[in-house]
């Protein structure tokens, strides 16, 4: 057991004990620099201390307790050395501690980074290596695990067991750490301070760290406040993972609107669908592949859903087919769409609900993924810079208070992303007239065939409008002629079947030949998935790419 | 004529004709440092490009017209020696103009501060001594004492000819200025950097010019975008003067919201009948003098005012006969309420239209100021600076990001007020204990008599209460026993009688004896008021303090 974890926090002053106090800290937290992550729970437990802030499997907690815990687990954290700016990892399934560790890790100054756990222990150490954490959180199913990669990373001093029960021997116990510790005031961090690192794998497999600000993320839920759902009564799902910013940054928004928040332990489509009824949630957020999966749940007609008012989907775009069956089986729920990035903390652009409809004046942008929110910018360049005319295909740039100021330990990449003033976002996009974006492809995913270029994406949707089709993917393998050719990997529903040449008969005529698969390999087993829930397109890629 | 003037500048490399540019300026405007109140004019011009943006006497102009006027106009005023931080001042009534005054000013670098056109001359030659700016730009109105500022401000380098027609002698045109310009690329300012002063004149007679940045002001916008009525199928009325914060923010939040704007020249109850019924305006702000004088205006109900679907009021407590009148009179509008400052950007709480009802279980609020809005936090102290409880009345303290960092050259007085990293607000309110705020009085309108705290405004709305009562104010005269007692001017309306024992009689039995007035003058003019159109209670004090 440690000694200093036991030790009580001598209590900080409380500022509101003493508002004339004139030390070094209240003198720089002044004006702007007051803009925090940490207002909007300090607020919603002035406005609304007992009403409900978070649910987890039965077990219930109202923003008055939140603000306490995380203010004691924050004071635990200091009293095992986080100071400013130190970084606190976690591993772990989601919990309602998941979201204390946020907002504790930032009420004592810290900076919280979180792990995937769906990474393998090199990319894991990979990870800790760079962003060289303090202390890690870990829940059961990690515990095991955590005490390896502390040996490997010997920067992380504390492993705290942020689960039910007791902690396995060299752990700290976190309920014992909260009973310790005296509420502690907040470290008035915010501005632009760092306050996460959330770790993105980019298809080279180096993972990186985007540095994300107080500003960064408080920008986001006021871009995101209005429209996605959040209102003092409704009832928000955290469906995806927290180790994600998609999800991560829902946590405050919903906490800025003072709306209960119900968290899921991992996805599964049973789970959500009896966690939706049970808890009446009214806004939740998807990415298509969830989607996908939950109208795909044979029991999901066997649930009452009437409580959902709003749906959003992200992450990657919707395949128009899916968003058809969600339109029909969900009538009365308004559904929109996020466009983002980790790097935009996330929300660059959405499509409002107005605009999800297949006839009217407001039809004809549901294949796009809106306009740009309120306090972004962006830009489409073609190769050499220049900006493109309207429905023209380049990279996105995107400028705006919620763009991550780069990448942690890495200079060169992040003025390399930041040239400019904007992000380069490696997103090959257009824009059409009235400003809507049409998400084409990534840079990465354009497969350059014969000189073409090919959209990944134009194709999968191709292809998922055969009525057999489960789940496809598409990308370029090197091609001794063309450079690459078009390559697809497709799975037929579990009751029916497809052959090659049906995915080529089905393509041909529907878009243009070049973008027509050249090989076609049909699978009987689902896709890898990658951590948040994307078919691992790159991982399936080097595949083919090596053995060719 | 200017010859400086007259010459083009040179084109700025539009920073969307090399991207990879990277020079010093770009190096600075990175992720949260992209914050500034010109990204609301640029977007809406990209993609609201030939929607109207505003409206001034039957003028209508383009949001892609005004982003090229305002970037125009910004580099005619970089020309005339414009350069980061360099003040530019206005004295004119409202026009469309004025609103490109504002981004024009922002988008070279600038830092607008207008100037209150109904201070006597010393006030003008105070504050323009104090901002020292560069260029003045006058209306027809004011182009004569201008000159004659000039030469007491030798500062001014440049006074420019805002309005129809010839300009006089001495005085650069603006339209031509316009002309011999060619867009330039925003100054991208932003973040902390300064974006205006606006002067405040203090009981002290002192004026004091608040510094906000661009984040305070974007702070303020995302605070007030979701309930305040801007859409972008809104039409806003800009009814009062733009020299002061309370209409200057609403150009901001109309323009984020991409919401077109009609300018108002001056605030006049016919005008303004006539033109909310001929623009078709949907939201409008008032402050409660305003508001009474459009009630008592013997043409209101003849004018169509369907259009109208949101009303804000602030400024000053509505009087509670006045907000019965405006509810009964306009039952289908949406009303809120405002509370703010100009040191606060200016809003800190809101009272939803919801809770603006007289019976159900939303009602019993409509006395309050409401609840803070999303980015702000407040406390209430007591003299020793200890928070006090719930329904006790204290000083209120404000923190958050659309907090001012402070008073142009004063930075003792900036110290004072933003000690312990709070603003100091020198009002006296209540909180009740669901986080509603009570506006009580200014702490220097607050009476102290025999030991006892009376509250002017509490009086005063006692006084309004009375049928015969057309306006009344109360203050505290020196008392050589009590040190204070309480002193009421009231003022019949044009058919009624009163006098002063009708008053005391009304008073008595209302509220406690030591809060009746112990002397009342009847008047039989309207009384003064300040350049926001509130009634001048500290300059009546000052009459009666003097005359004692």
């Amino acid at each position: 057991m440690n000694n200093i974890a036991r030790a009580k926090v001598a209590p900080e002053p409380r500022d509101n004990e003493n508002p004339h106090l004139g030390n070094a800290h209240f003198e720089l937290a002044i004006g702007t620099r007051t803009m925090n992550l940490t207002l909007g729970l300090r607020r919603a437990a002035r406005l609304r201390g007992n009403a409900a802030a978070l649910s987890f499997e039965g077990r219930h907690q109202s923003w008055s307790t939140l603000e306490e815990r995380c203010a004691k687990l924050g004071a635990a954290l200091r009293n095992l050395g986080v100071v400013a700016n130190d970084r606190v990892s976690i591993l772990a399934r989601n919990s309602d501690r998941y979201v204390e560790y946020y907002f504790a890790t930032l009420w004592c100054g810290g900076v919280f980074a979180p792990l995937n756990y769906r990474w393998a222990e090199p990319e894991m150490n990979a990870c800790l290596n760079d962003c060289k954490p303090r202390v890690l959180l870990v829940d059961r199913d990690f515990s095991g695990l955590a005490k390896t990669l502390q040996k490997t990373n010997p920067t992380i001093q504390h492993v705290i067991f942020a689960d039910d029960g007791d902690a396995p021997t060299g752990l700290l116990n976190y309920e014992q750490l909260l009973l310790d510790s005296y509420p502690m005031t907040d470290a008035m961090r915010g501005y632009d301070d760092l306050a996460c690192l959330f770790y993105t794998s980019g298809a080279t497999g180096q993972s990186k760290g985007v540095m994300l600000t107080h500003t960064n993320l408080v920008m986001n839920v006021m871009n995101t406040l209005s429209g996605y759902g959040y209102t003092e009564d409704s009832v928000g799902l955290l469906a995806g993972p927290l180790f994600h910013l998609a999800t991560g940054a829902r946590v405050f928004t919903a906490t800025f609107a003072m709306s209960r928040q119900v968290v899921l332990r991992q996805f599964d489509t049973l789970q959500a669908l009896r966690t939706i009824e049970r808890e009446r949630v009214t806004t939740t957020q998807l990415i298509p592949t969830m989607a996908k999966m939950l109208l795909d749940e044979p029991e999901f007609t066997n649930h009452d859903l009437s409580c959902l008012e709003v749906l959003s989907y992200g992450g990657s775009p919707m395949p128009e087919m899916v968003l058809r069956r969600l339109l029909q089986a969900l009538p009365n729920v308004r559904i929109l769409q996020s466009y983002g990035m980790t790097e935009t903390s996330p929300v660059v652009t959405c499509l409002p609900p107005s605009r999800h409809v297949l006839s009217g004046p407001l039809a004809g942008k549901l294949r796009t993924a809106g306009r740009v929110v309120t306090n972004v910018e962006l830009r489409i360049i073609d190769d050499n810079g220049a900006e493109v005319a309207s429905d023209t295909v380049g990279e996105i740039l995107v400028r705006g208070p919620s763009v991550s100021k780069g990448y942690w330990n890495q200079p060169e990449l992040t003025a390399q992303a930041l040239r400019g003033g904007w992000l380069h976002t490696g997103d090959m996009e257009r824009l059409d007239k009235d400003g809507y974006l049409t998400v084409v492809d990534r840079k990465k995913d354009m497969i350059i065939s014969g000189g073409e270029n090919v959209y990944s994406t134009e194709v999968e949707d191709t292809i998922y409008r055969h009525p057999d089709v489960f789940e496809c993917v598409v990308f370029g393998v090197p091609h001794e002629k063309w450079g690459e050719s078009v390559h697809a990997i497709v799975v037929a529903k579990p009751d029916r079947t497809l052959d090659v040449q049906t995915v080529l008969d089905h393509c041909r005529g529907q878009i243009a030949g070049y973008k027509c698969p050249r090989s076609v390999d049909i699978r009987d087993t689902v896709l890898p998935k990658s951590g948040t829930n994307k078919i691992d397109k790159a991982g399936l890629r080097k595949l083919y790419v090596r053995g060719s």
